[in-house]
């Protein structure tokens, strides 16, 4: 009898994307309006889901106040109201929201309650990203 | 040629979380404020997703009046506008989100149409629920 | 250089819409399922819209954070996982949506940092309520 | 390091559920209202899943505009305020958002920027359809 | 102690924009694809807002059937799964989103149970429109 | 016959509340988080208000193209993918969403083709801003 659980997490950042990697040229080729030098912003829903056996007894797939603990202590603390391109994950890779996705089930890797089955973002009402697995 | 076909259906209810297996003070140290002793309530979205084959003449993967009156029957009807708490179903159960998903798939499992794939319930904007797992 | 700032709160709760005044039959007829006599439960949006002038120094109309402590204190810890039915608000009148709207607004009028304009509720996705009503 | 990367579109377009294979009493009992002689419309929101392994210097799936202009050019400049019944593709299949979303599915198979993983399209906020199933 | 009930309503149609006051490329010009000779579709959401004085005694602006009943009998059976341009109404004015909310606030205004205060008509999930304007 | 249209932009940009008149700890009082050295963002939809006389021939208050044009130009130009705080219109006054709504009332204060009746923002799903009335 296992189930899945996502919950929703907001947070607010700025970022830029731009990497030395590449050129001036390059980079405006590629990342377009998002290369603007002094960054811009996004509210991000993080969606993350965990899967498990549903408690016999507690009738939950895992505690809530847990989850949210790992993931205020984890990714809202760190992330929330910063300028992401300032983070040391995004000093040597570019603050994409595919990394962004990445990197916080790396930063979620450690909760033990439950299995991590799924990172995803909202960067915008159009465009959202998945990691490891598609939503289905 | 087999796609998924996924329906919405509101219905409200009351519940509290609460099992006589736990002392008072376990109880409220699991279900927090889910725990008060006289219930509150929520408006649940039933996402019930259908997959098979695409009817090569009637273009669809089942007739929509047909499962609209199974869900209508064996689950809008038992719940809205009800306290969950005094359904048989949850008279050895605690009515969780996560039991109530297991047992709406169960209460649709006789649906015939088309195969039943999956039970999605939004308790709030910030928290689904997911039954049953999908292998991966 | 008046602006308005409206801020959304959420709680969820359950009533019962039943008044003595009527008759068993009378109740049925006007309330429908909402007369059921187990109780329900919505997520109930709380929408709070204050005006005033944008100070020139801090650009803001008022200090969100006193706007939301006094939503917490005086509507979210009142009500939110509550049955409202069991409110001393509710034991002379109906716990009908109107009337929750009626008395967020009451409850919030001793705030000071601005002007209070309106409530409005989201019942349901489909069903709204606003107190009070504008001058026109 | 494969993430998945979902993008919205949307398109107006109007189409009549009918086909000549059946009566015109079957076409009413099968498609309802959707059979109505003279069409009706929907605002659809297609939404398309790609997949891929995440550029380490790009740290991108794959490019937005790239995307953007494949969809644009084979799926909204096709049917963006149209009449899906007037399209080649539905002059011998009926024009239902299952068989929209599997020529959509068809129409995207050439990009290959990524790997195309899924087309799902919302017709109303109640429906949902997806195309190809995923393996379980 | 007067409040306000908005409700919702959804219908999809078609329609054509295309007036034959003007030449076939006026009709072009001022509704650009809209103007498209086969038609497209919308869904529409129609919300309703009624006010009145708070009953006493039932707590409600007024009977959520009766203004159903009203909607469903004037509106929804009028013009869902409908063709705009072919209702009587708009066989001497097109059928764009602000005529349909004045001709649907029109229907309405026989409605007796409460003051009818504005037809609100979303088109898309980025166009809305309302009549009448309030006195400001 | 007057009716309002309403229009929804969106744009991405970063920010920081702060301000010279204040000290360092006046800054972070009064701004929180928001106050933080290096920015944040936010996806900032703008909602447009236009009322006017609907065109006896047109049907239309007025023409999308034109408003969307100066739109475009005047505001999604100037601040999309922007850092606000480089913007000369926030060299001498703090970005908060109240001042954005007032500047971007103001730039759009040419528009001719219909009366500019509202500017509304919402800086995230739980915080709107209007200029200079309210929604009612």
């Amino acid at each position: 009898m296992r189930a899945y659980f996502s919950r929703r997490y907001r947070l607010s950042a700025s970022h830029r994307l731009h990497t030395d990697t590449f050129s001036e040229e390059q980079n405006r080729d590629i990342y377009g309006k998002c290369n603007n030098p002094y960054g811009h912003g996004h509210n991000y829903t993080i969606e993350v889901t965990v899967g498990g056996q549903v408690g016999a007894e507690t009738g939950m797939v895992c505690d809530l106040v847990e989850l949210d603990t790992c993931v205020q202590k984890n990714v809202i603390e760190r992330f929330d109201h910063m300028n992401l391109n300032l983070d040391p994950l995004f000093q040597h890779q570019v603050p994409t929201t595919e990394n962004l996705c990445m990197e916080i089930y790396e930063l979620l890797a450690d909760f033990n309650k439950a299995e991590l089955v799924r990172v995803r973002i909202e960067e915008t009402s159009n465009n959202s990203f998945e990691y490891p697995v598609s939503k289905r």
